[in-house]
């Protein structure tokens, strides 16, 4: 395998972040909540490791930073601490393109909980109906949580605006920036956003490490009790090798985010390179404020599956719509949200760029993407009737 | 710093662990979720480490573990499992001595969201009382969940017959064996326990990894929801580097398993030295059924955490009941539950030694501690009280 083109799946972790982390495994490995030197070591890197993330995200304190074990620990913490605190609220609003640790949470508060869910709806760019979104807000709505960036698309939300609009009616305003983190600069102080979400595999930092951002005096109650680390907001023996890596690759990630002009104009090149060899091909999300990194494309009558089979076989990966939804052969809920043509609907990929992305590895797949839509649509009949030709089954 | 017996609040990573996971930070760095190259090698170390863990805890299928992030993870997963999937059912049985995060988590439950909890005492050695536990089970009772052994003491619970007669009244077993796992053998499949936590960071893996054990067949809601990982149990893009040194961890563990007698002469050499050396000290814990690593005693008249400064400062790192705990001048709830005199309660302090320690770690406390606790009792007026003098203050 050689060119890696999945990137909002996850990226590969910076060396200088692993060899940032190794030292906390075997020489400073104490519990940082321990009062001896072994701990102290480990409660100084973290701290350093907290500034990191706050500057990343440009919080006004690094307290506001707690570290989680992934994005959908921090959603899952951020969306039941605003349920947990407001009891005479028991209403969530968010949008029908949330990533799945959003959707299967708010599905499951409905479920068994008793909490009623506004799922927003999105256009055929995947941009958030306004008008419904202001028509869900209301006194009995707890929170809104709305994704800054799509993780199949790549289509930026308003969220600064969006939570204004829930303030107006008292709501707390989350908003799942693991897309956003690390490709877009973020200024939380300058925000009224209450609640993030971030997760450092997807900005070259180890899996397994996330962070909630938690603007201070967000009223709280943590999701995982017990120790006091954290603060008492989220107990459990410290990750410090994997905070360590994420702190790390914060402060590159940030150091790098002027890279997005490259990175963006690769992107255009795999994609104008695409439409002009490749008939028919639709470009998903919305074109005038998307993140740099991300191309989704869906061909018409070529099965996305099959292509990924077939680049993979080629030597590159790419993903059909999030990871997460990989092995089933319906349309991703993004792909569904936006009304996408049922002929392209199934032909959706995912391109998705790093720093680490180069031009020739972009070309390599303008070179190859033609033979193999080609090839699949050979394969079927539809193909040649949409051509105008015969049906030859 | 040179001499660590503070294995009870986290261990050194073993530097096999290490070394496996390394490849799988920059070069098997898929999501193990993917369906391309890159993420079939992260699916592949993954199913070998849930193999390596399923050993070590003698389960009978590898798909009764589930990867979390640590033990206060597994916890909450497992008790707010059994309670939502019986609706019927809204009582907790458990100890005073469990770890803050089964006992916050019941706190919590108890405080906002109705739910009874019975608090289980302990004798003098640490030792359940038996007629106050079987007294509490009712078919009221979801789940019981009692640890394999304790952090602070050591001390053993009799789980095997404790999860027989949960199951009597048709309620859930849990215990807490992150304290257990890595120091005793446990075969899970021989006993009726249906859910067990356990913690990588205890046994030389690393930290911000764990795992529940989960009984084939064991009624289940996850508590992370959202990508379809660990068969839908616990959703977020996997840690496999973390996963990956659990499972070498295990492995390893497992294999050392043998070491137990030796670590215990050590422990035991510890105590007589101590014992011998300095008067008026108190051996914590049922000394007859107890961790093989684990020394926890308390010292008339002399602070805990003052010994443990003056400790550290000799190069020993050792700690005062559970690290989360640290900071507090309180006896622990652990001390406060055996009901340890007043005088020694404050004087309590843990040694808990590895494969790793040596008899040599072991004469140097006994070298240095007698001139701390000495030094330590001189500055009292009550020492000198206690020993038949006068009160000098
Ligand atoms: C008995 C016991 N249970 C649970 C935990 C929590 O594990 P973790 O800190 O890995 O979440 C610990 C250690 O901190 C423990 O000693
Ligand atoms: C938008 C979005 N939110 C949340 C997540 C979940 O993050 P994690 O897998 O680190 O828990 C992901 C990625 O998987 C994502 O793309």
């Amino acid at each position: 395998m050689a060119i890696y083109l999945d990137n909002n799946a996850t990226t590969r972790t910076a060396p200088e972040a692993v060899a940032a982390m190794l030292p906390f495994f075997t020489t400073h490995f104490g519990n940082a909540s321990s009062l001896h030197g072994f701990g102290a070591e480990a409660a100084a890197a973290m701290r350093q490791a907290r500034r990191q993330v706050q500057a990343l995200i440009g919080a006004a304190q690094d307290h506001e930073i707690v570290f989680t074990s992934g994005g959908t620990e921090a959603n899952t913490t951020a969306i039941r601490a605003a349920l947990a605190v407001q009891a005479g609220r028991g209403e969530i609003v968010t949008s029908t393109v949330e990533h799945p640790a959003i959707l299967q949470l708010c599905d499951g508060l409905e479920r068994f909980e008793g909490v009623k869910v506004h799922r927003i709806a999105v256009d055929g760019d995947g941009r958030l109906d306004l008008d419904a979104y202001r028509a869900s807000l209301s006194d009995r709505v707890a929170v809104v949580s709305l994704m800054w960036a799509n993780n199949e698309t790549g289509t930026i939300f308003p969220v600064d605006g969006l939570a204004a609009m829930a303030h107006r009616v008292g709501a707390l305003f989350h908003s799942d920036a693991v897309q956003a983190a690390g490709k877009l600069p973020l200024r939380l102080a300058e925000t009224e956003i209450d609640m993030l979400s971030l997760s450092a595999h997807k900005f070259h930092g180890p899996k397994g490490v996330g962070a909630l951002y938690l603007r201070k005096g967000t009223a709280f109650r943590p999701l995982l009790r017990g120790g006091k680390q954290e603060r008492g907001r989220r107990a459990g023996t410290e990750n410090v090798p994997g905070i360590v890596g994420a702190g790390v690759a914060a402060e590159r990630a940030l150091a790098r985010l002027d890279e997005a002009p490259r990175i963006a104009a690769l992107r255009d090149r795999l994609e104008q390179g695409i439409l002009s060899r490749i008939g028919r091909v639709l470009r998903l999300g919305d074109l005038r404020d998307r993140l740099p990194n991300t191309a989704a494309l869906a061909f018409d009558y070529a099965e996305g599956e099959a292509i990924l089979m077939k680049l993979n076989a080629a030597g590159i990966a790419a993903s059909a719509g999030s990871a997460c939804a990989s092995g089933a052969m319906e349309p991703s809920h993004v792909i569904r949200a936006m009304k996408v043509p049922f002929t392209a609907a199934h032909g959706a990929i995912r391109f998705s760029l790093s720093a680490e992305t180069t031009a020739e590895d972009i070309d390599r797949v303008i070179e190859v993407l033609p033979g193999i839509v080609d090839d699949l649509r050979g394969l079927t009949p539809f193909w040649a009737e949409a051509q105008g030709g015969r049906h030859v089954a």
